[in-house]
């Protein structure tokens, strides 16, 4: 039977210059929408499970604009509100070579960001859910979304839903008078999977790995640590990135359970097409191919193989099936026009 | 020697689909630069006064962009402050036929609306200045730019400067907690030149005029009663107009100063291009007419021309020269294309 | 309790060169789905019915596509099947002015044109159903959609669903070797309510109406013959188009019930946006103040509101709210910006 | 057997912000390609003669893309040279309402203001024409052009050719030391058939019409005295437009023949595509028309069709069938979408 | 004298997404033609020599569109048929990094697959033709095609005319019940010049080269084979491509004739532009050094550089100068700007 | 105190097609400004130094436009003339891979080209000016230009101010009738900064350096030459640039000064934006750094790093901020988001 996936956290309007405009260059802006839970309800509902988005909408056409985005890629949008309030928005001006690229948020006071625990019915949400997953950056918005973050995993966990928490550090939120350090553990006590990048542990859980950044070694030390720390988690999988410039990045994951520790196949990309959400791409590719009963090396080479094609889709979403993730994990001919 | 003219009020970027598409609908949006002061700064400076904006932007490349459309028609920008805070926007859905346009304000907590009375270096501000006119939108935005408002108007009083205030009503504005009819009273009993459209004396004065609204009896009551109640002003313009369809508006001005009352020449635009800043077009074209030293008839002339070449030209803003403005106040054959 | 509506027809991806331009001078193509059972649909989600749309989308890339954007607009798309066989298309050239616009059909051979009543889930699709509409299109299309238009009709007959035809007689489809004065009246003597536009009872019924085509005592005539022949029908609604050029065109609708035949309000759309779809919206309209109770006047007004609006919506479909239709039909102040 | 025409010009890169925008507020431009001959050439073209057109191009890429778009409209461009030296540009300004569009002509030393009778191989540029055609533009671009023109109409008469002049009066060209009024008399008195517009007569040939300009007895009065004047003229065309805006023209014809008189239908274009190139419209109607053998009413009818026809038409030139052209001036039924 | 080469096939429609957009995600398509033979023939009118393409056109606009297209590069247009029937199209997704690139075929039921023998002049197609070009795409689109392929392949043979034929294997095409190594070995036993890409031979013609794919032995045991099965060839290219991206190609062609065996130039293509149509552009390039008379090792390195020009070309054919192929083939100071 | 620099030359609008579009394929074009000193003070202006930019645009709308262009980033235009005239073009050809792109110059009679000295205010253009700055473009243009290059020289160095020039050859200018070496050195003999690309210096002095172009002893040994032959300088900047291909270049500048001579750090773009005005980034980044007192190393590596993020701007201008720059030159992490 197709599995259930629900989320929650905060759909934006993403706006951007076309192709490598500055945004003081910028003649119109092209938009799409995303955010982290919502690039995983996407990237899922593509894959054909049934996934479910939970989410506060502002209750105008602007919102309206956002909820057609949610339902046309097969979204189950039947918890998605309508309030007063902004939409979400940010600002992209995409990198190229040397020129790194930058997002500007403009999330303040957004319909979302006023969402509190009692406006959702949770016996809804869950109803047939197999697993929630939620990010570090829903918490990392304000002080009412970060007790929305926690009351949504203790309801998942009473309910005896899978948890799976990514970390998804970014230092431009925050801004409420905590820390990520603070904020974070006591969530990921709960969780079930835990998915961190590179500097993710560090700044969320204070933990840090033994070796180089990146290395093999330093990736098993840390993946013991967080492991020891946090009992309750029965997976840890971390994702390695190394930019050489705005256009070429190499990737690979790993993943820790109770009895395996396996690396993924490596990727080098080196005409990267929309960088913005691969680790929400990854998170996505992983928990399908779990849902879907793989094995540790296989889901891991599942959730690198998603990453990598994320690489090469615009916008924040991975729109591509469960079908072309799988012929590019197995595959090593790439890049060939199929007609 | 050219004249010198200041304004104050919030830029903000507009975000609007392509053509007749509805919000919802839109792939993308075409952006310009828009507020009611900053386009009738932008119009004077297109006419060929020295014209000097004063607002505050937000310190990152979307503030940045701003700032760059403002100088690039030629104002000056020297009391232009970068700050923390979000940019103002408003999204727009442009009207067709018998469907109605629509603003969507999205004006939280931007840099602007933060700035304060002490952030502004008043001397420099209206050193040299012969005119200042601000808006009834700046007050209605919240209390901060209420406070804003008023401490121009008296600093521009202090040192000898005429000011123009234009009622501007938006019902959507004013959700801070008082009413027009609390704020602008106080404010339009320290101007020289009231411009007010239909029912924005009614609203902001709580002063009605006699007869059917519209009409020339009700425009000369009006009129008298407004000059009446605030004997402080030297001048009303009114300005009316009738839309028969989001393409077609019909639009005259009324001007009374203590000796004449004048009617200007009447416009049918029957293929409006952009609805949005024409009473701001016919505030920069009054101020110029007058600076210019018109007779009453010609100024009130010279501004509804300048408002009925402004229903043509895409964008907030009015860019055109003062001699097209004077072409089409001076002939009666239109449309000839010039080559 | 929300109604809930069926239709049953082909979804088209449209291709139209941007703005005016013909179709020997397009760079490119903006592209829509459209369909005229798939049109009723969207305008009934819109309105926020539950709509259900039947159809068959090949099984590739455009048809996915094609699927979202139906999902877009929350239509209940579980009726949906994916088959082999082309998508349907059309190009579009808009008319202007004293240019006629022109649609090129391409429709050979489509997955929807290959689908056959046994391929369906009659029990599925009219679960809860209040109303089922299908239009003079399909059948018109080949025999096969011919036998499947009439296998429709008979299963929501034989459920007690309501059913509405719309005639919606084209002169360029009908190449299978039949005529549609030989396929409509069996349909027709099953339906509940049959709409019509100028032509199409000639066409379609070889009935017509007395005096002049167009004129108030024709369509009282047209009406009444239509029910005497057709004793099955309970409501007819006549559509009366008036067109002075590719931009501006006249409007009315007029419908009779076994005890009412009322003429609903009259428009002339001066600026058309886009002409294609506007008699689906009115159906839509119909078919939503009916289900909402409305009286016959209030019905046809709403209908006639619909069609209106649409004449100002890009694409095939009316994306607009019943609360828009509404406040058109009640008000006359037209094409005031809100904001 | 299909006839041919053979005409003579500049062919023009035309740019072109989008839509309504002024230039100033263009981030791009659309261009085609255009010029009074070339236009005729391509109207007549894609009414189905042979048509060749005579020019210079510039042998780079520009010169290339000028070539292409000329090839793809059917004409003959076999003596089309390529040579050193500008493209010929023209930046346009659409108008829109009360605001007068705008020409910028950019054409100093073009390779075609260089080009001499000596380059051209004349016996085959008029092997097997059946009628040639040029404007009073080219003899208004330099000298060189001027002697060309002379040259051309010389060596088409000296062939037997049918020659026909449009006066195409342009007050911003005309910039070498001479006026029109000296150079285009003895042109004229070397061509068969006349066109002008309003205003051209006076301008270049010095006659006036007796009553109010446009009137019909202006037309009838004007008309006698130029074929009095220029008794080697077998026929002329008088066009009459009268704009009340830059969307709404109203347009007229009148043809006087030795025997006949006759005015065509009168057309009100109320939503002005592209007023560009309407004048050569007419021009290639009137040619086609009166080489097909229609009667003197037929033929001025079916050049104001093609005229009113051309104001719906993106770009230039005309790019419409005969048979539309022929549809048109032969129904009262106007805007009819075909499908 | 200018040679002249003919060419017959099927000319399509393209439709493609912007940039790297994926169907599902287009708002629109940016449209151009191709098909194999067209390709070359646009290739070699590029080119300069005398190309004319015989195929079948819609008898509508879309098809009037594509008339236009071939002409607008010079091709001999006079043996384009117009008919009844579809325009064959196809949707075109670009492949990014490692996500592949696909196409949709859209060509049932078109004008061109109704063409017949019959309804083709062949002593006017074949009039001062040099050489004759054809690929293994017609056959493969149907019977009726596979009909004509042949008889136009003994139509030239019978006139003498230099025929070569592009294996050119679509996996996806061939679904009429025949498979390509049923059809193609009696078209090639007919031919003079035969082209193959590298799994062409086995798929097409049952012989396999020995050795790894793509290396030298593997190619020269290969082309030994091929033309010792087909005695009637004098000469065999083989094209050999390695992807290791959709944007990173690399490339190298062989070339064997009675006396010679020769490689070309190898390039790498590291930023691919457009990947269709590159070997119709090898095709071109061949014979165009072919008939130039230049050595089997220049003609080879000509095709190969033309070959990886197209790469950096949009669309479906090769629209650059003979003469910059041959800076190309002679040159190795790559990507400077020529200013 | 904020530095002041003025440089003078040609602003020309540039028309590129989108993307990898060849010019004859182009539907439309892009459009940005651009000129070799236009470029240095638009990217000095987004370093945060007063600039001044002296040149001549026509007096229509096409120049209003392109100084619109000039106050948006900044710049000082208050000695930009208004002058009858064309406004400077140039048409560009992005190249791809192994295709080279190309600019076609339309620079004839321009505003510009007319200019004189004697139109000039040279007190007030050099009223507080440190550094000006003048590229051989200038003088390459036409006879007048040459003649004002000298006179901003020598008026320049007559009120002490520090110049620069950039030799900056371009072999399809010069067409005037004297060569790059006649009228160079005389220009720089009154130099006190000297900037050369590659082969710059043996065009316009006739200094070469000894060893392999490009290598370290080549670079050391050219520049010891030039300090010998004009000791008037004190300081020589050049510049190393390798292109593998349209998007892949290698970069690297040296600076000697009296006492050193220091290398920059070498960059190597794979992926190019633009390519346009890189060496004018460098120069702005030099003239920037020197003024700022860095050292030379320092210098020399924020001229470097300058001249690297141009490659990734779309335009001729580097628009960046003097805090990207020290932030690339100071990193080895490249390429990373900021969010």
């Amino acid at each position: 039977m197709t599995k259930t996936v629900a989320t929650l956290g905060e759909l934006m309007l993403r706006l951007k210059p076309a192709g490598k405009l500055r945004l003081r260059q910028a003649s119109g802006f092209e938009l799409c929408h995303g955010g982290a839970e919502a690039n995983v309800a996407t990237s899922l509902a593509c894959f054909g499970l049934n996934s479910r988005f939970v989410t506060a909408l502002p209750d105008h056409e602007i919102g309206t604009q956002a909820l057609m985005a949610l339902r046309a890629t097969g979204i189950d949008t039947g918890h998605v509100l309508r309030r007063d309030g902004r939409m979400g928005l940010y600002f992209m001006e995409e990198g190229a070579d040397y020129r790194s690229g930058c997002v500007i948020y403009d999330r303040d006071n957004t319909a979302f960001s006023n969402l509190v625990s009692a406006d959702i019915d949770w016996d809804g949400v869950f109803n047939g859910v197999d697993w929630f997953h939620i990010s570090g950056i829903t918490p990392a918005v304000c002080e009412t979304s970060r007790q929305l973050a926690e009351a949504a995993v203790k309801e998942a966990k009473a309910r005896g839903v899978h948890v799976s928490i990514d970390l998804n550090h970014r230092e431009r939120l925050w801004n409420y008078g905590v820390s990520a350090s603070d904020v974070m553990p006591p969530l990921v006590s709960m969780a079930d999977t835990l998915i961190a990048g590179r500097g993710d542990c560090p700044a969320c859980l204070e933990i840090e790995g033994e070796g180089e950044s990146g290395s093999e070694d330093w990736a098993r030390s840390l993946s013991e640590r967080v492991l020891e720390a946090y009992p309750n988690l029965s997976r840890f999988a971390l994702t390695i990135r190394t930019s050489s410039s705005a256009d070429v990045h190499d990737w690979q994951a790993f993943l820790r359970t109770g009895t395996e520790a396996v690396f993924s196949r490596r990727y080098t990309m080196s005409h990267v097409v929309d960088r913005v959400g691969t680790g929400d791409a990854f998170c996505a590719g992983l928990i399908y191919a779990l849902l879907d009963g793989q094995s540790a090396q296989d889901a891991i080479n599942f959730g690198a193989a998603a990453n990598s094609l994320k690489h090469s889709i615009a916008g924040d979403a991975n729109q591509v099936t469960a079908e072309e993730v799988l012929n590019l994990a197995q595959t090593s001919a790439f890049g060939r026009l199929r007609r």
